[in-house]
C-alpha cells in the first residue's frame, strides 16, 4: 500500500471483522490486525468479496501500527478484561505521543478510567466505546456510545458518524457521550435494558402460550402485529420471526426445541449491582436477572415439577378470550416496559450526578433509535418526554408516559393475576406493576419498618407532622401499655 | 486492680458498652477503652449499677492492653471500614505474638480477609464476629458468628457460650462459622433476610390497613395472635408491640405519625451486589431494598400520587371479609418468608463453595434461634430441613416446607391478586410467588431468551432433544419462510 491508513483495528473476531468492513466500507481506509492471523486472511478476504474494500492486513503488531496515519487510532474489539490490557501493552510499544486507543468492548467502566490514565502518563488518548447492534449492527449500523478523551473522540468523530446507524429526522446513532467511563457505562446500562425487554416479552409469550394455548404460528402473528404498532422494535421483531422457523432436525417448531436456560455475560449482573450501589430501585432488569439464573436450575427445576405439579391447583384451565388476552398483554408489555426504562434511565442520571458527567438522557434515547439491540419506536418517545423536561424525576410521571400507563392499567393488572391464577410467573411484569404502584403512593407503610429500625436499634425516624429526628423506647412503652 | 483481665474490648458505642456489660456480668473480668474517654466513664459507671461488675476503665490504649491477660483477646466494636482499621493500628503497637483481634462489627468480609492476613504477619489472630440482636441482645445475649482464626476462636469459646442467647434444647447462639470472612458473611446475609422479613410485614400490615380496614387496635391484636403461632418471633412481636403505642406529641398512635422513609445501612445492598456476583436469585431481598430507596423518594412520591390518583381506578373500596383477609395474610406472609429464606441460605451455601468455607446451613439456623433481630420459631424448622437433608438443593422442596406451602399457595395467590386489583403493591410477596412459580416450573419461556440471543449475538443454544450446542441463521431462516 502507497498511503497510510485512516485509522487501525485489532481484535478480528466477528465484532471486530463486521465493524471493520463498515469503516472501510464507508470510504476510511482501515489496517487491521489479530493476534491469530488466520483471523486477518479472513477479514482480508471478506473484504475483498463484500465490494473489495480498502482494508489491508497486518500479522505483526508494528507494521499494523506503523501503517496508520498520525495521530493513530486503533480500535480494539478484544475481550473485556486482561486482554484489553494485553493488547494495549502489545500495542502501545509502537504507539506515539497523541494516539488513541479506543475500547469498543463491554468492559466494566472503572477499567477504562484506569486505562484511559496510564495512556494518558504515556501521552496516548483513550476512549471506551459501548457499540451495540451485534454482528448485523457492526457491519451496518451499530449504536456507538463512545466515552473518555474528547480530544480523542474529535478525532475519529468523521468516521462513526458515518459508520454508525443513520435514523431519518433523528441523525447518526453516535454522540460523544462524556468523560471518563461513561461510555462503557452507558453500554451496561443499555445491556441491563435489553435484559429486562427480552424477560418481558418471554413473559408476553408464555402467559399467550400457556393461558391462552396460542401456537407457534399463532404467535407470529401476534408478534409481527405488535410489530406495526406501539412495540415496534428489533426484538418484537426478531421474536416474530422466531416463531416462523421451522426445526430442521425434527418435526414441529425450532423454539420449541430450544433447552430453556439462558446464558448471560455479565452486563445484566453489573447493572443490578450498580442500582443496589447507588440506590435506585430497578427491579425490572434484576427480575430478568434473576429468571437467568433460575433458568439455569433446570435439573432442580424438573425435580421442583415433579414434586408440586399434582398438588398445585391452578385455573391454568380457566377460559380466555384469546382477543382480549392478546390485548390486555400488549398493554402489559408496554406499561411494564416504561417501568423498566425509566429503571435504566435513572440509574444513568444517578451515576452521572455522582461522576460528574453531565449526561443527556434525550441524546442517549436518541442514540439508541437505531443500531442497537433496543433499538425501537419507543425509544422516541422517551427522547420527547426528556425534550419537554429533562429534569424529569421519572418517566412514569411525563405527561404522555402517565396517560399511556393509565390507559393500559387496567390490563397489566389483570394479565398480572390470571398469570398468578394460572401459576405462571411474570417476575417481570408483577414486579414492574410493584414499582409503579409504589412509586405513585404519597404512603407507604415504610413507617411500620422505620419503628422497627429505632425499636431495636434506636435508629431513630421523622415525623409527619414536624421537622426533626426522634427516637422512642417502644419496647418500655409497649411493656406499660399491655400490662 | 491486682489480677489482669480476660478480655478487653475496644469500642464503646451503645453496641459495645453493652456487650462488654454483658461478658462482665458473665464472670469474665473485662477491660474497655474507647478514644474519647466519656465513653469510658460512662460504660465505668454503668458496671457499677447494673451489679457491681467486673469492668474496668482505661483512658489510653497501652495502660488497656498491658490490663489483659496473655494471649490477649480484644473485641473491637467501631464503625466498619476504616475506624477499624485505625484501631487496630493504635492497638496493635502494643500486641504481642499470639494476640488475637476480633472486629464486632458489620464488616464486608473482604476487609476481613485482608486484615487477618496482615495480623498474622505480625502473629496475631484475627477474628470477624457478626454480632446480632441490637442493643437488647448485646447486653443479655446476642446471636455471634464468629468467624476466622480457629484458635482465636478458641481463646474464646467459653466467653462466647456464655455470653450469646442461650436456647433451651439447642444450646447457645454461637459457633464457629468457618475460615476467613465467612462471620461476617453470613451476618450480611443474616441481615439481608431480616430487610426481607421486615418487608413482608410491612406489606402485611399495608393490605391489612389498607385493603381490609383494621385499625391500629386490630393490628395489634392480630400481630399479638401470629405472634403466638408459625410466626413467632421477634420482629412479629415488636410489631405487635408497635401498633399499641400511642403517640405522646399529638393525638393517636405514633406509628401513624413515623415518617414513611426507611434508612438502611449497607449489609442489605451488600447482599443484593453478592446475589447477583454468585448467580443466586434472591428476589425478596431485593424487593426490601428497592422499597426502602422508593421510599426514600418522598416528595417524588406525593407529586406522582397527585398525578395519579384521580385517573387509576382500582378495587380499593371491594367488600373483604376481615377474618378470611387476615387468615390469607398470615398465610401469604409465611409462605413468602419460607422464599425469602430458601434465597438467603441458598447465597451463603454458593459462597461457602466458592470460598470453600463448608459452611452447616442447618447450624447457622440454630444460632439464629436466639438473640438476633431475625429469632423466630420458623428457624427451628429450617434446621430440621438441613438435619433431614444436609443437601436440600432449596427449602422449598424440603418435604414439610413443600406442603406446607401446598395448603397456603391459594390464599398467597388471592393476597397478592388483592393487593394488584386495590392498586396496594407488595413487591417482596409478589417477587416471592414469582419465584416459587418460577423455580417450580419444569420448562420456563427461557427458550425464547436463548433464541433471541442467538438470533443477533450467535450465542449457541443446547436442544431439549439432543446434547450439543447449536446456532441457527435465524434471519436468513425468516426471511426465507416470511417471503
Amino acid at each position: 500500500m502507497a498511503t497510510l491508513s485512516r485509522i487501525g483495528l485489532a481484535g478480528l473476531a466477528v465484532m471486530g471483522q463486521n465493524l471493520a468492513l463498515n469503516i472501510a466500507e464507508k470510504g476510511f481506509p482501515i489496517s487491521v490486525y489479530n493476534r491469530s492471523s488466520s483471523k486477518v486472511d479472513e477479514t482480508v478476504a471478506r473484504a475483498k468479496q463484500e465490494g473489495n474494500l480498502p482494508l489491508y492486513g497486518f500479522h505483526d503488531p508494528e507494521s499494523f501500527i506503523l501503517s496508520i496515519q498520525k495521530p493513530r487510532v486503533i480500535i480494539m474489539l478484544v475481550k473485556a478484561g486482561s486482554p484489553v490490557d494485553d493488547t494495549i501493552k502489545t500495542l502501545s510499544v509502537y504507539l506515539e505521543q497523541g494516539d488513541c486507543i479506543i475500547d469498543g468492548g463491554n468492559e466494566w467502566y472503572e477499567n477504562t478510567e484506569r486505562r484511559e490514565k496510564a495512556a494518558a502518563e504515556l501521552g496516548l488518548l483513550y476512549l471506551g466505546m459501548g457499540v451495540s447492534g451485534g454482528e448485523e449492527g457492526a457491519r451496518n449500523g451499530p449504536s456507538l456510545m463512545p466515552g473518555g478523551s474528547f480530544e480523542a473522540y474529535k478525532h475519529i468523530e468523521d468516521i462513526l458518524l458515518k459508520v454508525a446507524a443513520q435514523i431519518e429526522d433523528s441523525g447518526p446513532c453516535v454522540t460523544y457521550i462524556g468523560k471518563g467511563g461513561s461510555g462503557n457505562f452507558v453500554k451496561m446500562v443499555h445491556n441491563g435494558i435489553e435484559y429486562g425487554d427480552m424477560q418481558l416479552i418471554s413473559e408476553a409469550y408464555d402467559v399467550l402460550k400457556s393461558v391462552g394455548k396460542l401456537s407457534n404460528e399463532e404467535l407470529h402473528q401476534v408478534f409481527s402485529e405488535w410489530n406495526k404498532g406501539e412495540l415496534l422494535s428489533f426484538l418484537v421483531e426478531i421474536t416474530a420471526d422466531i416463531f416462523s422457523i421451522k426445526d430442521d432436525k425434527a418435526e414441529g417448531h425450532l423454539v420449541d426445541k430450544v433447552l430453556d436456560k439462558t446464558g448471560m455475560k455479565g452486563t445484566g449482573k453489573w447493572t443490578v449491582q450498580q442500582a443496589a450501589e447507588l440506590s435506585i430501585a430497578a427491579p425490572t432488569i434484576a427480575s430478568s436477572l434473576d429468571s437467568r439464573f433460575l433458568s439455569g436450575l433446570k435439573e432442580e427445576r424438573v425435580l421442583a415439577a415433579k414434586l408440586f405439579d399434582e398438588v398445585i391447583i391452578t385455573d391454568d384451565q380457566v377460559f380466555v378470550d384469546k382477543k382480549q388476552l392478546i390485548d390486555d398483554v400488549r398493554q402489559a408489555l408496554y406499561a411494564s416496559k416504561i417501568c423498566s426504562y425509566a429503571q435504566g434511565m435513572n440509574l444513568i442520571r444517578s451515576k452521572s450526578e455522582e461522576k460528574n458527567w453531565g449526561l443527556k438522557l434525550g441524546e442517549l434515547a436518541r442514540i439508541w433509535k437505531g443500531g442497537c439491540i433496543i433499538r425501537a419506536i419507543f425509544l422516541d418517545r422517551i427522547k420527547k418526554a426528556y425534550d419537554r423536561n429533562s429534569d424529569l424525576a421519572n418517566l412514569l410521571v411525563d405527561p404522555e408516559f402517565a396517560s399511556e400507563i393509565v390507559e393500559r392499567q387496567a390490563a397489566w393488572r389483570r394479565v398480572v393475576c390470571l398469570a398468578i391464577n394460572a401459576g405462571i410467573s411474570t417476575p417481570g411484569m408483577a414486579t414492574s406493576l410493584a414499582y409503579f404502584d409504589t412509586y405513585r403512593r404519597e404512603s407507604l407503610p415504610a413507617n411500620l419498618v422505620q419503628a422497627q429500625r429505632d425499636y431495636f436499634g434506636a435508629h431513630t425516624y421523622e415525623r409527619t407532622d414536624m421537622p426533626g429526628s426522634f427516637h422512642t423506647e417502644w419496647f418500655k412503652l409497649a411493656k406499660q401499655a399491655n400490662m
